[in-house]
């Protein structure tokens, strides 16, 4: 087998001091282009030399107030008790602000601090201004005068080299008499597709085993908000040749060079040698999670950076080397993520000898914040979607404990954090709705949710790592919902349940359902295989309930082990034929067009801690479920009775 | 006089609540336009109704290794002691990351985890397989196999309404089969300018009393950076029916309307009764400063913004009213500045009755993140092209004291305060020249120069508020500079003096030298008027020297009181007829290209307190000063001796 093996697995910290030695020994070279441009269109570009000021602002004398221009002397001897009588056009000029400071004046007195002389209402011009006025007080020379140069004086330094250009830069700029700008070129960088499995956006016959290269577009945009040019190359199949031909012109024709997977050890990963023949490898393999099969080399002084094809995996890798490198193409400070404290509201553990990146989403929960661990599959992007921080793991770490205290690196502006609502528990398509409804009412709020089952939700609550549970669970002694587990589980805590719907269970299974998948012990058949829902839902203690009523065995249920943590991916895992059937909610059947055996009519509840329920964030759920309008769109879902939505059934 | 009186003068959170209320009441109606854009045009627009998956990402089921597809059931008593032999094309097939499963398998072995059978390479295909394999372990359904949906499953929500688009977010659509969006149109803001001085960036002659429109530029680069889409209308000269015919034209076709100036209480200030003729006043005139002369309005629907005329006043006013509107209309929350805790490096006595908006330049000093109060005119742009921070001086302050603690509101990326350099003390163009050579050399530093003069520098030093000071005090008795100075106001501080630079001092005087000053005793004639530099200023130490060596009184002098802050000040007053000379140094009056009359040639220092001498910034500078780029630079503003530029004169 000719396989590849990583030429080296150094760590993060290291992977990024070879770069940036290499930059400081010239081996990688900068961009030393430059541009001019009119300064109305200069924004957020970066100055690539100092820009001194051309004519002062002001640029004239001008008075600073609306008031009369005189000279000093002539107001040398006025008093409260003694005014004194000024003529216009000869003592005098009415000014106002900004107005040029008559040349034969040299001071300004407010307009509030003068009288005109009475009687004198007939020589009234029409500016309104009076022939004489009287005065109280003396003025010094300056007085309510802007000098030259208040502001901005000609030579004076206005901007170094190397500033990211703002609108108040332009503004400065323009006062100090600059009509163009000298700019560094925007570093260009090539983003270079690999890999037979890969199709383009116009493909739109995307077959089993295709992949949409969504890759190149989530760098191209990143690198237009990191301040670069993206240049996105045609798909390189993946043939050694074709590739090394493709990175011999991108080297000459760019600042920076990516090339999208490859960069793994396959059969077909090619992105390594085909670098290595035109170039000289600084590294392959970096001891990151999501992020290893990265690698980094130099071709004619351009550096090359081979971004894993997992998507989580390749924003990572590009977060780390390809913004810095922009970045310094651009002299400008590598940006450093606003950090802040938070506990960790899910026990993770991580793998010895790699530094793991943690997607976390962050919520302020009674005084703290805490961080709910996301998926950590590289192919999941909406971990990304979803994250508001990334926590780092390091590579000697076997993980965080639960409530371990640890630091979150912020995405994104954290103002959203104590504004973020967590519901953790039992899976319904209602979340989705609610969080639409939410988000549209009440932009400064967020819902997240947590697919954990309803047991979960009573656990997150017990816990104390969420603000609202939802839960489904039917006690089999009294056929009660919710109330006896509540006892159970959460007997000293005060609790408010709210009911969210009553909805339909049964069987989802494929249109026409051709297995005949009629009641329960169907599922028992040799020739249907089931899919489960995970341990601990509400729908798992449902299915057993019936199992048990019918006195059936699960291990006689092909699949009764086969586990999926949403109602829709037991929907889709069905349509996939992955299984014969699965137990779930009717809204979830009809969203894939499947067929719906009903079984049982459930109540799906919000139990909330009595100490968030008159908090603004709950009060705005509260409404919202409320509103015809979301009933509305609930009601398109399907299979819901909503004659108690909203209503607190237990306090 | 029919001057305008402001309506009311309200707090800003009063003011604040008026248009949030208009909002909520339904008065100011928000943009409900949206368009449809291919995703990858999507970046930084919003969402304007949920997006749902259209596909699974996976869309099929996949390998998650590099190895041999197999069906559970061939591999069940495999183990270390009893290996099984598998068949290619029949029992296996070898799969590549990402690769369909075949139908008939369920599950993948790593590639790892197998071995060929020996004697067999006579088989060996091109693709580098072996048509048999060895086994050591069984495997179960779906291990090491992608099953659909693993990332996004179809019908799922990937974006609910009101979510700005992030390259990942682009990158998780697109998974998910999105290929067009519905978003927000821009919010079309409308930006008038008015005012009879105003000329356009097309206009090249720009005479006393014109007042170049940059403010138009400033705010339309600050709508597109907040996502809006600015229209600057033409300019308006201050006539009130041409301004309410604007308005009348601007409301129908926005969605927020801005007027420049014309707010104020002048006689020409109009837009307050233009406004009241076709719509509604909210409020007209705020307690801040700057930005009192800010009024609201609402017509048909349309919220119309009077900002005042002075650009520190006209940005702050867009960021409190403009910013927030445009944020309501595109449905996000509209984001708040992050603090830091601040000791003030300076007194600032604030006026009761106004919440004040301080400007602050932030730096760290030992262990306290200092605030450098700077300019605080309504009209000094570069003070917000400098400042770092704002400092809301509540309305019932009376100011801050010395190193009282505060919070500052953080207009950037706080990251380079850690990395600011600090110099209090002499002015001189080097100053400049090493800003834009620390700027080029090592982008992640930033140097910032306070001038209050050479005793102003060592205060600085003796309160602790900065990394150097600059300057060049002479003493009368020894004729030595800065040593005797040192002695007696920092005894017990440890110090290092460094030389920058011997400079020659002496009059700056009009091209020609009009009034042929020629020596000290010349300022002393009736005809001369001189300028100054401020008290406690080397120059103003040397200027008194000069006069008592010859016996003169300073109030013979005309002029003596006039006081400018840095030599390129005191040129261009020269150049602008206030005074017919000034002491000062000869690259200032070579930038003016004044004429020079030498007097005396001096030292200036950098003085360096011991415990900073060593640490990676003030090496930095030490470092560049010592460069022959560096001297160069210097050599060309003329008048410097370099020799022992970079010299430890004193430790």
């Amino acid at each position: 087998m000719k396989r590849n093996i990583y030429l080296s697995k150094i760590s993060l910290e290291e992977a990024k001091q070879k770069i940036e030695k290499a930059v400081t020994e010239g081996l990688i070279r900068l961009n030393t282009k430059h541009e001019t441009l009119p300064i109305e269109l200069s924004l957020a570009r970066v100055t690539s030399e100092a820009v001194f000021a051309r004519r002062s602002s002001l640029h004239y004398t001008a008075s600073a107030m609306d008031g009369i221009a005189v000279h000093f002397r002539s107001t040398e001897n006025a008093s409260e008790k003694n005014p004194i009588i000024l003529t216009n056009m000869k003592d005098f000029l009415y000014v106002n602000t900004g107005n040029p400071l008559p040349e034969e004046f040299d001071a300004v007195i407010k307009i509030e601090d003068v009288i005109p002389v009475q009687g004198d209402n007939n020589l009234q011009n029409q500016r309104d201004e009076f022939a004489q006025l009287k005065i109280f007080q003396s003025v010094s020379p300056g007085t309510n005068v802007r000098n030259v140069g208040e502001d901005i004086v000609t030579h004076q330094l206005i901007l170094t080299a190397n500033r990211k250009i703002r609108p108040v830069d332009i503004g400065a700029l323009m006062a100090g008499g600059i009509a163009e700008i000298q700019v560094w070129k925007k570093p260009r960088v090539a983003i270079i597709p690999t890999g037979e499995e890969l199709v383009g956006l116009d493909d739109k016959d995307i077959k089993a085993g295709d992949i949409l290269d969504f890759n190149s577009r989530m760098l191209s945009n990143s690198v237009v908000q990191w301040g670069g040019e993206p240049v996105i190359y045609p798909i390189v199949r993946d043939i050694k040749e074709e590739l090394k031909k493709t990175l011999q012109s991108a080297v000459e024709e760019n600042d920076i060079v990516t090339v999208i997977a490859g960069t793994s050890a396959g059969s077909k990963d090619f992105t390594a040698k085909a670098l290595a023949d035109i170039g000289e490898i600084l590294f392959h393999g970096i001891s990151i999670m999501p992020g290893k099969p990265t690698l980094a080399g130099i071709a004619k002084g351009v550096p090359v950076i081979g971004l894993p094809g997992y998507p989580v995996s390749y924003l990572i890798a590009a977060w780390e080397f390809v913004l810095p490198l922009i970045y310094k193409n651009l002299r400008l400070p590598i940006p450093k993520r606003n950090k802040t404290k938070t506990l960790m509201a899910k026990k993770v553990v991580s793998r010895l000898g790699n530094e793991e990146f943690l997607r976390v989403k962050l919520a302020r929960i009674d005084d703290n914040v805490m961080a709910y661990p996301l998926s950590r599959g590289a192919g999941v992007i909406s971990s990304l979607v979803e994250a508001d921080a990334l926590i780092r793991i390091p590579s000697l770490s076997e993980g965080l404990s639960l409530k371990e205290e640890t630091e979150a690196e912020l995405l994104e502006n954290n103002s959203n954090i104590d504004n973020t609502i967590i519901i953790i528990g039992s899976h319904d398509l209602i979340l989705d709705v609610l969080k639409n409804e939410l988000q549209t009412n009440s932009p400064e709020f967020r819902l997240a949710s947590f697919h954990t089952g309803s047991m979960g939700g009573l656990l997150a609550l017990k816990q104390g790592i969420t603000h609202l549970a939802t839960s489904h669970l039917l006690d089999v002694e009294s056929g009660e919902y919710n109330f006896p587990y509540l006892e159970r589980i959460l007997a000293h805590h005060k609790l408010v349940v709210v009911n969210m719907a009553y909805r339909q269970q049964g069987f989802m299974v494929p249109k026409g359902n051709p297995k005949k998948i009629l009641e329960i012990k169907d599922l028992t058949r040799d020739d249907v295989c089931y899919i489960n829902r995970q341990k601990g839902s509400g729908t798992r203690v449902l299915l057993d309930y019936l199992l048990k009523q019918k006195d059936i065995n699960p291990a006689t249920i092909r699949g009764y082990n086969q586990e999926e943590f949403t109602h829709l991916m037991l929907a889709s895992a069905v349509v996939n034929k992955r299984a014969d059937a699965g137990l779930g909610i009717f809204s979830a059947a009809k969203a894939f067009n499947l067929d719906f055996v009903p079984l049982i009519k459930e109540r799906y509840d919000l139990i909330i801690p009595e100490r968030y329920f008159n908090s603004r964030k709950i009060e705005k759920i509260l409404e919202i479920i409320k509103t015809d309008n979301f009933k509305k769109q609930v009601e398109v879902l399907g299979g819901y009775d909503l004659s108690h939505c909203g209503e607190v059934l237990k306090k």
